[in-house]
């Protein structure tokens, strides 16, 4: 579903008409739109905490503003990051100091080629739920002014974690931001931090906000958006209308639909029919992810290999799948026949594993761990 | 015309139509578009000498891209620059080291509020045409791996600048990455490189590409592009599909319609008349600028209060003028009406700075140098 874009499904028509009615009427112009106010409106109308708004067009972008708008703030260059940020060198930069720093907070094997080395130290990464190393790091770091992190990916937040770095950022003046790019509007209609009731200063919206057209959002408090003010933040796209137009509207039919809880109860059911095919087949997996976004691994060694098998025997029926669902409100309705091709898959797959043969079986190459773009 | 975005105009129903037809068809996956391939077959069929394309959707995050190629490619951190690249760290950290580093190059006054301090040094001006100052810069920083510059911008390439860079930066290995985000498809079909038969290494397109719609290109030699391959470069919304649909019936169109001969040809007209003007009323201007996009400056101390005077004189006849026109196809037909009301406006500014009233008449608060974003 466009790497999460398209909880409303592909090409859906209310979305799509208010974005061909803006492109008829001129998609673009010197000025901005008045519908970055209107969106700038809802957006702040859901999270109260908030002031002020910056759209841009991609989720690093979108990050690199936030960091910025905190940066200046703060006057402290270091951050402490616990998640997934996109490619831009403040977040790459992580793997600097230790190759294997990004590892556990995200992705495997992300390289620093190309990173400028005196980035080194300046980004730390911090594990989810461990309250303790992260008081460690702010206390051994002096200059971290801020901490950029996901709400919550593949656990479940434990003891207060969220609650307690709310705290501890307050009492340290660090800026706290909570990049919503995935988890927004997949499990309550805004970000997932209003489920757990912790407030950041700032958040950083996108994927779902225009149903694929592309949008993202940065929403802070006033005192510390305005700081920015002095700093220069511009890109000559984020003047277009056609991702505002697609915001509101997408907006408005999330909400009408109540998407969120339509994609909670249908991931919901994907997880429990994993559970059900481990058991019936035999093939250990762990399941994790929020409901909206369930993903499975192979408790395998081989777990690349079965995953691209999986893929492989999926396209065979003309079903684009994996190891993970981004749900939309439409998947409901094709889960009868994923199941039964899912069920097939691991049959084969068992037989696979006991005989060790899946390396004849495949034929394209392995797929990598995380994820890769095709130049 | 969207900050130099809509060569064709806006709405043009041309480009429209393609981009309807696509958001129809759904425009977004999770695998790259096959619009993606054609699109960089026809920017590879104008620029020979490249051969790998990787798109993205704004001026700044292609600039980045561009420069993470090349340090990978070149090993080397550090850059040398001359012209505008966008609001990024990379680019805003020269004047760490000056603050006055990037006004000669482009813009005054841009802030360092929020970029990292150890940036400091790391991205070096240039002069335009000045050899000398860029053989001196790159004898002295030996780490320059990377020359990021504009084609031309307000001055015309003397004594062969762009040949002789070319011929040190092959010397000394060094990438030569040439943004033609605004020079673009402006006075001939493809970059303005083209006309001065010197070739980058890689150069970077936005703005005119998609006529509106977000989009831009990073072109580059195989070898160069694909020593990123294992660098991490990612983003969401790189798999949407309106942005290449708009840049392969954009770039059909202008071919069409020798788009650049028009607007080169209206903007010429419009330098001819800005002359005649201030012969005619004795306010002594300096006009600059490739013939498709003519700006003059008052040569003035209240240059600024006089450019706020013109825009809102304008304004009063609901005209959107500046002192820099990017013209586009239709501008042409629209020339009468805008040299009568600049006749007027011109008639009232010899009276205004005679007076030295100029300050008296401005009902709003006087524009600031360079470009603001509303937030």
């Amino acid at each position: 579903m466009g790497i999460g874009t398209n909880i409303l499904g592909y090409s859906n028509s209310k979305v799509n008409s208010f974005v061909k009615k803006i492109i008829d009427n001129g998609s673009i112009s010197t000025l901005n739109s008045n519908l970055d106010f209107e969106l700038s409106k809802i957006l702040i109308g859901i999270h109260p905490w908030s002031d002020k708004v910056i759209f841009s067009r991609t989720g690093a972008e979108a990050n690199a503003i936030a960091i910025r708008v905190a940066r200046a703030f703060s006057g402290r260059d270091e951050i402490a990051i616990c998640g997934y940020h996109g490619w831009h060198d403040w977040y790459l930069s992580t793997n600097l100091e230790n190759p294997k720093n990004l590892n556990y907070i995200h992705l495997e094997g992300l390289s620093t080629l190309g990173i400028p080395k005196r980035l080194r130290g300046i980004t730390h990464p911090f594990k989810y739920n461990d309250i303790n190393s992260f008081k460690k790091l702010l206390s051994k770091n002096r200059n971290i002014g801020t901490v950029f992190m996901e709400v919550e990916r593949n656990e479940k937040p434990k003891n207060n974690f969220l609650k307690k770095i709310r705290e501890i950022t307050s009492k340290k003046n660090i800026i706290l931001i909570f990049d919503e790019c995935t988890s927004g509007f997949r499990e309550v209609y805004g970000g997932l931090h209003k489920k757990y009731n912790v407030n950041p200063d700032i958040a950083v919206f996108g994927k779902s906000l225009g149903n694929g057209i592309p949008l993202t959002a940065v929403i802070g408090k006033k005192n510390i958006m305005e700081s920015a003010t002095n700093s220069f933040i511009s890109s000559t796209f984020w003047t277009d209308a056609t991702g505002p137009a697609a915001g509101i509207s997408t907006l408005k039919e999330m909400k009408s639909l109540q998407s969120w809880k339509k994609i909670s109860s249908t991931g919901k059911k994907i997880k429990k029919f994993w559970k059900y095919l481990s058991k019936k087949y035999k093939i250990k997996i762990s399941i994790y992810g929020i409901d909206a976004m369930p993903s499975f691994r192979f408790n395998h060694k081989l777990h690349l290999y079965l995953r691209t098998y999986l893929t492989q025997e999926f396209l065979k029926k003309k079903i684009l799948a994996t190891n993970s669902v981004y749900c939309s409100i439409y998947h409901d309705r094709y889960l009868k026949i994923y199941f039964k091709e899912l069920d097939k898959i691991f049959s084969k797959i068992s037989k696979l594993v006991n005989n060790k043969s899946i390396l004849n079986e495949l034929q394209y190459p392995v797929s990598i761990p995380g994820f890769s773009r095709l130049n």
